[in-house]
C-alpha cells in the first residue's frame, strides 16, 4: 500500500485527538502512510483549513486521501462525505472545507459516509475524526470504492468568498504564518489597494526595501501582499475578509 | 517490521529534542514506523501527558510501542520502565504518565530499563528521551523481549486523582484544546454541578443553544462539560482538579 | 528506499507550506520516509534552525537527507545548496543554517542546486521549500549524485558566534523550550558567570535545590545553565547572545 493519507485538523498538538485518529488508521489500514499537514488550524476556522488543503493537497500523488477535520458542527446535521476531486480523495465534513479544492476541480463524485465498513459501529457524537473520517479513509486505503461508502450526493459547503475573484475587487482569503495577505485575485502582479494603502507590483517581497509593501503572485498562484521583513497583516491592520482592489 | 512507535512529549516543536529521538529510532530500528502523538504537552505536566496516552494509545494495534517523555525528574531517582499493558508497550519514566492506561489495564508486566541493549552506553542526565527511552523502544521493535531490559518491577507512579471516580463526586482530569472540561465521572450523561453552575445532560454540545452548558459522555467515555461554540474552562473559570458532582 | 528525509522549517503548523513540501516529496520520491524535526523555529531565525539541525540531524543514520528552510532571503541571492557533511546530506539556503553541522564536519562537498532534475521547472520566488529544496531532496533520494545538482561551491553562511568557544568566554547560542541557556563553552562542567550571577557546576539540574542555578554539560555536549524546576532565561533575564564566562 503506497497511498498517502494526509491529516489536517484544528485539534492542536497537545491533546490525544490526532493520535487517536492515527491509531485508528494504523489499526484499520496497517500499511498506510499517514502524513501530518497542519493541526494548528485555528479552532473551528473552516476557511483556514480549506486554504491549507488548497495549498498542500494537490502536491501529493493522485490516489492520495486527505482527511480534514475542522468541524464546529460535529454531531449535528452537516453531511459527512468523501469527495473525489482531480484524482484525490477528500474525507471530512461538508461545511466548506473542500470549497477551494472543489472549485479547482474537477469534482468526480461525492458520497455520504454511511456504510458500516466506513464508520465505527459506535460513533461518539463529538469525535467524528476518530469514529467516521479515519475509518472512512482506512476503507478507501484498503481498496474499497467510494461508492460503497453511501449514496451519491453533492458538495454543498460554501465559504463567504469565491476561490477566485472574477472582477477588479477581491478579498484576503488567508493570512499566513508570516503575516502575508493572500487574496483571491489572479495574476499577473499589479498594484493593489487595501484599505488606504497601495501595494505596488513586484516579483517578490525580496525585490523591495525593508518595510516596504509589495504585491506579487504568491506561491498559491494568486496576488499576495507582503511587507519585506515584516508582517503585512500588522502594518496594514488588515485580516481575512479585507477587500483588495486592483489600483 | 510493521510495529508502530508513538511519541508523546513536552518538548515542543521548536527544538531538536524530538528530532534527536527520531534519529535514534531511525538508526537503531530502521524499519520502525514512528508516529507523533503530541509534543505540546505543557512543560512538566505529567497528568496532561497521561491523558494523551489514555485517549490515543489504545487506538493503535496491539504490539505498538508508546514512548512518553514528560519527565521533570529526569536524571533523578524516578524509575525508567517498560510496561506491558493490554498488549501495548509503554516506555518512559514511572512518574504517573502511565497511571491511566494502567488503571484501564491489564498490566501484564513492568521492567526497569537497565540492560545495555536498551540504553546508550553514555546517558546524558538531562535527556533520557534520546539516551534511554528511544533506545529501549528500538530494542523492543527489533524483537528483544521486555524481560531483557532489566528486573521486573511494579508501576508506582500516581496521579492526584483516580482514573475513574467511584462515587458521586469526581474531578476535572483534563481541559482539552477547545476548553472542554473532561471529568473522571462515568456515564451515562446526567446533570453535573461544577462551582455554582449546573451543566444539564445532553447527547452532545451540538444539542444545546450557543453559549449554553452541556454535560455528555465524551469521546473518552467519561462525563465532559462543554459550552456550545465556547470554552467551558473560560465560562466556568474552572480547570483541572476542579470538583464535579452529580447534581 | 530506506533513507530518511527530515524537515526543519519556520513555517509553523497552521499553514499548508509544510504539507506542500511533503506532497512534492511523496510525488517525486514515493518510498522516501519523511520525518518532521521542528516546524516552529521562530520566523526567520536562522541560528535557531541551525541549532535544531546540530542537535538532531546527526542522530539519524548516514545517508539521511536533511531539508532545512529558514530562509528570510528566499528569492534573493543567497545560494541554494546541497552540502555533504559526515555522510549526511543537508539541503537548503546557504545562510548559516548549516554552520554548526559544518563546524562539526567533515564537509565532504557542497554543490549549488541548479540542475533541472533538482528543481521545479517553474520556481515561485517565495517558496523554494516546495520548488527547489524538496525536489532536490527527492532527487538525492532517487539516487542522483549531488554532483549532478550543479557546480561545486563552498558553504559561506556564517552565524554571529563560533560553534565552539575557544577561550574562557563563550556565548549563549540557544535557549531551549524549558528556558535552559545553552552555551558554546565546552565541558567539563565548571562555574560560569552570566550577567552578575554565577551558576555553579553540577552533574545536572536535578542535583541542585528547586530554584537554584546549575551549570552542567548539556545533552549537546556544551555547558548549559539551568534553574531547577524553572527557567534560567527568565531568572537571569538572559537570552541568546548573552556572554557566559568561566568563573
Amino acid at each position: 500500500m503506497t497511498a498517502c493519507c494526509t491529516l489536517t485538523t484544528d485539534f492542536g498538538t497537545a491533546d490525544g485527538f490526532v493520535g487517536a485518529m492515527k491509531g485508528v488508521l494504523a489499526r484499520l489500514a496497517p500499511g498506510l502512510r499517514v502524513v501530518d499537514l497542519a493541526h494548528d488550524v485555528p479552532r473551528h476556522d473552516v476557511a483556514h483549513g480549506a486554504w491549507v488543503l488548497a495549498t498542500a493537497a494537490r502536491e501529493f500523488p493522485r490516489g492520495s486521501i486527505h482527511v480534514a477535520v475542522v468541524d464546529p458542527g460535529v454531531g449535528g446535521d452537516r453531511p459527512e462525505v468523501i469527495a473525489a476531486i482531480d484524482g484525490h480523495y477528500y474525507v471530512g465534513p461538508d461545511n466548506g472545507l473542500f470549497a477551494y479544492v472543489a472549485a479547482a476541480g474537477p469534482v468526480e463524485g461525492t458520497w455520504a459516509i454511511a456504510g458500516a465498513a466506513f464508520r465505527m459501529a459506535e460513533v461518539a457524537p463529538t469525535f467524528h475524526g476518530r469514529d467516521v473520517f479515519a475509518p472512512a479513509a482506512a476503507a478507501l486505503a484498503r481498496g474499497l470504492p467510494p461508492e460503497a461508502a453511501g449514496p451519491a450526493t453533492c458538495l454543498g459547503g460554501r465559504l463567504p468568498w469565491p476561490a477566485r475573484a472574477d472582477g477588479e475587487a477581491g478579498v484576503v482569503v488567508h493570512v499566513d504564518h508570516f503575516g502575508n495577505l493572500i487574496t483571491n485575485l489572479p495574476g499577473p502582479a499589479r498594484a493593489v489597494t487595501i484599505g488606504e494603502r497601495v501595494a505596488p507590483p513586484a516579483r517578490t517581497y525580496g525585490d523591495v526595501a525593508v518595510g516596504e509593501l509589495a504585491c506579487y503572485v504568491g506561491s498559491a498562484g494568486t496576488l499576495e501582499i507582503a511587507v519585506r521583513d515584516g508582517s503585512a497583516a500588522d502594518v496594514l491592520a488588515a485580516g481575512r475578509g479585507a477587500v483588495a482592489v486592483r489600483a
